[in-house]
């Protein structure tokens, strides 16, 4: 089969005739009928300090996929060939006290699909069923490939309730976008989204109209929240800049009692302003990964069900897998939505 | 000033100049604007045991109202003559455990405006300080009236959360189209209505027309809804009638670890099958009463705030204070929305 | 392999030798060295309609079990023979919602473990991995038997907390002296047990000295909670008794704001006056069935790791399996505490 | 009346003669009895920055105090000359959205006895009635006056229940000790706490001798914490030091799903590694402040009716309000628990 094969631990990949994957008795293989790009894709391709922390090349990497069960094994229970399949991509030991907690996206053991395993951008995958999540046969296979980052925006936002309450979401890359629109899918009062980027914050004017569109570099954030909310600050704040400025602005902007969920993953560490931003205001900042394994999913799910979102606004950009270097520039330009690639 | 006078322990009541009321140092004198008959109303004017047991005559009723101040008493804080309010109608001791612990509304030595004291059904009403709402000044004084049923909307129906989830309400009164109208604000993923009356229903399949609205006396609603539902039955139910039928039908359309808030009063024991319907689902039951003073008015507030409802479309007829007998016929009959007097 | 062995549709059982049962890839093979006696299982022996409507003879009943492990499955992870074991007995489908999202407790396919499956009244008994707690090697293998109820007792009591709330525990059966001990451990104010049996009370005046013991069939319960709470009633009541007086007392109970939660499995619909004791109070009901897998497991590990209370106090028989006919009789009988069986 | 009268904004304060104080119509005067001592008193009394940036000299400091109503008010209610009371300090304005949803000890408007009006050190103080805390007649003045202190650990605790898990202190001042001794009572399965003071540590070793005492100068808390876990970490961490150190180290010692609550207040930014400690963690952060009025009173009210923790235990010394300079100097170099003046 063709992927996109990193050879070396240096920047770079290869589109690469290889074998198909064999599975082993708990996992199916999918013939991936469409893969998104995530930011880690390009940590790999660049070989960034963090892809080097964690990625031992040769390996095929890409993790946001949809497919057909082509194969399955032994030990498999409740999918079948023909089945059509979404990944969940951190795969879990199922034996930690995590995981024997209903909480295994926190398993104390994690691997990750396209980062320490072989991933999906390629014609075919492997995904172990403790990862996989079942597709109405008719489902648009793009929808399929961004349920994952769906789940991220989904995860930070509902940590706990969101009907009537003010909200801002600090960055409006495809997991931004899609927390915008969910946010407003369930009734937030009001919405302010930020970027420094006005690629990104122009698609969050066309998708989420009725949200309060702010470039941190051009305009008062805090002063334009602030009187917006009579003083009072935000109910709810989704950092997923990863930005030391972006972070720091995200605690700024909470309201007394209001809640943070720290999504955006910085890359050193963050000085805060703690005494005022939370102690005084017994604000409550939650760490949020990946998804609830498999609360969020269904909750992403129902909410699809009902038609109060449309996430595949947020897809600009598909490509065949050939079209990968093209696809993986566009990515890093944040001059795109999501950008899907087709194996 | 003019009032709707309970003289005596016995059906009736009647238009009567009586003196404007005078006011104690923590009370507020408001020049009633709107109120709206509430069932509650009807059980005083036709002295059923309820009533009884709790109002002592002479008396005047009414409780759901919106005004202009017009005297303050010496000891409120933070309202001024000129002041538009709406009226929160449980009168807390602000002494007790309940009241101050945030609970204001399950006080341990509750008096209620209107069953207790003399109520709103007249030119002129006392309101306390301690129930007290204000409203923006261009506020209309219809919806300031009702902001009190649909806090007892909002109570049941928020006691966790809302957003893609499947939801009943059993009753299709003003609280359940409030009802209605929010859940679907707040991202419910479906929602069905049931009434046995025709006029109720057909409300509700003009102001919420996403709802499935069932009739029980004709329709299998255990049946449709299972099937809406995969089998599994409904996340939440907020149940409303207080009749027998109605709520052992709502424990039946639980799935397992649903909610139920019982809202609507039952004027007798209802007889119940706890171990299938409760127990072996984990089920989780809500007592739900009034209003959380004052959580529920400020999520109200906000929802109004964003247009996310418009509940003056629950409101069906408007009458003078002086055809108040036309106006509680009306709502016996249940073949009418939300009734308004105006004094 | 001796069992006790129940042939045919009707009252009674009998111990008979039978084959070692061969076990699926998932399962483990369990030794089993103590086996306590439930209530379920006297259902099944007296063969009543609870025990028509779901066992099918032939078959070997008892669920609470722990022994050590000498074969597994070839599907099994993370256990090994010579493993020491405890069994969850709710035997759950993992493929649902429930069992997806942390409730396997509440699987929507359910089976149990004595119940609709052989069970651990034998020499050796089945147990599937996804019912299998492992234990330290050195575990008494009576207090391994036991935790499966200590289990029940910890749902009901932790459904929120419990430091410094008053609580009543009705029904001082095995379950309720767990959950006395439990609720006295986290820090419980105070605490009343009530039973109408004297020797079950007499153990709890014995195990739980703190604990205020009433015998409702003499004593007026809510009058003494009522005093004892200064009007207020009480936070907590945990229901085991599972008979209408004793849930229709339970309600009563509860202080305005209390919860209750209902374990004991009424056989027949309860009649409750709904008004006053749970809307008006705004109490919260809980179903509580089974243990949380596996939270409750790991939070009465911790409290036993912790020396927070010793459970095989509850313990005051223990016979060889030969003499299953006096140990359920003397269950039957309510004059024991938890009757273990040494196959 | 005497009075410790900080009369310059300068370093220093002096006992002086001054003028009983005057009561508004909601306010009462309290005969001080017993007067604790805060950290805040010396950041007064050696004029720190926190100092400067708040209060405003000439004034009377102190505000952990407990003492008898010698005159009410005449708009105050449920209190009467005679009483005893104990003293919260945070003055809600009781208007704002904070204080009308339950929060009043975080109003937008606080002010604060002793920082922001005139305070405790002194034969006599006012006490607003939205800040008193009826004590039974015969309550030791000293434990009235440690309530205050005693509620700041109980909400860094109990934001979450306590039975079952692991808990560390950092910090065993007053706070921590009294944190220390409800974690206990409330059934926490391990307790570590840790502080560089060799007296207050001992103190430590004294009153909670079930805890871990460690020296974070001296000893490796981290490894010993992660081996006494089998490498999990603890589910909760109270934060009470304030420092830098103190505060990474608290982030370094959580479990997966664990919660830190942060009191303590850092006097500048602080620089945390979030992405593993909070973020691939899911760990949740609680900002705490105060005590929750009134929850947290009645909670601790609760644990010491029940005997359930001494915390005249964490008292070392009383001093005449004369010997105001011994005093403080003692509580400034850690070798003290608590401390209290007697005017």
């Amino acid at each position: 089969m063709k992927a996109l094969y990193k050879a070396r631990p240096a920047p770079g990949a290869e589109l690469r005739q290889v074998d198909i994957p064999k599975i082993g008795p708990t996992d199916m293989l999918v013939r991936v009928q469409s893969a998104a790009i995530c930011g880690t894709d390009n940590h790999i391709y660049d070989w960034t300090p963090w892809a080097q922390a964690r990625v031992k090349p040769p390996m095929i990497f890409g993790h946001e996929f949809a497919g057909e069960v082509v194969e399955v094994g032994s030990e498999v229970r409740g999918f079948a060939v023909g089945d059509m399949v979404a990944a969940e991509t951190h795969i879990p030991d199922l034996q930690c006290m995590q995981c024997r907690t209903g909480r295994q996206h926190t398993c104390e053991n994690m691997t990750i699909i396209g980062v320490h395993t072989d991933g999906a951008f390629a014609e075919y995958a492997v995904l172990p069923q403790a990862c996989a999540w079942k597709l109405p046969p008719e489902t648009d296979p793009d929808l399929g490939a961004i349920l994952e980052p769906i789940g991220v925006a989904a995860n930070g936002l509902f940590k706990d309730r969101i009907g009537g309450l003010s909200v801002a979401i600090i960055g409006c890359g495809p997991i931004g976008l899609f927390g915008a629109q969910m946010a407003l899918a369930c009734g937030a009062r009001q919405l302010f989204v930020t970027d420094i980027n006005e690629y990104r914050l122009d698609m969050a004017r066309s998708i989420v109209p009725e949200a309060v569109a702010l470039n941190p570099s051009k305009e008062d954030v805090e002063g334009i929240v602030r009187e917006a909310t009579e003083g009072r600050g935000l109910d709810v704040v989704i950092e997923l800049s990863g930005h030391p400025a972006g972070i720091a602005q995200a605690f700024n902007l909470l309201a007394k009692g209001g809640r943070i969920s720290l999504v955006g993953l910085p890359s050193q560490p963050v000085t805060l302003e703690l005494t005022n931003a939370i102690i005084y205001r017994e604000a409550v900042v939650y760490g949020s990964t990946g998804r609830i394994m498999w609360d969020t999913w269904y909750t992403v799910d129902a909410l699809l069900k009902a038609n109060k979102f449309d996430p595949t606004q947020v897809i600009t950009h598909r490509f065949p897998l050939e079209q990968y270097d093209e696809a993986l520039q566009l990515t890093r330009s944040a001059n795109a939505g999501k950008v899907i690639l087709k194996p």
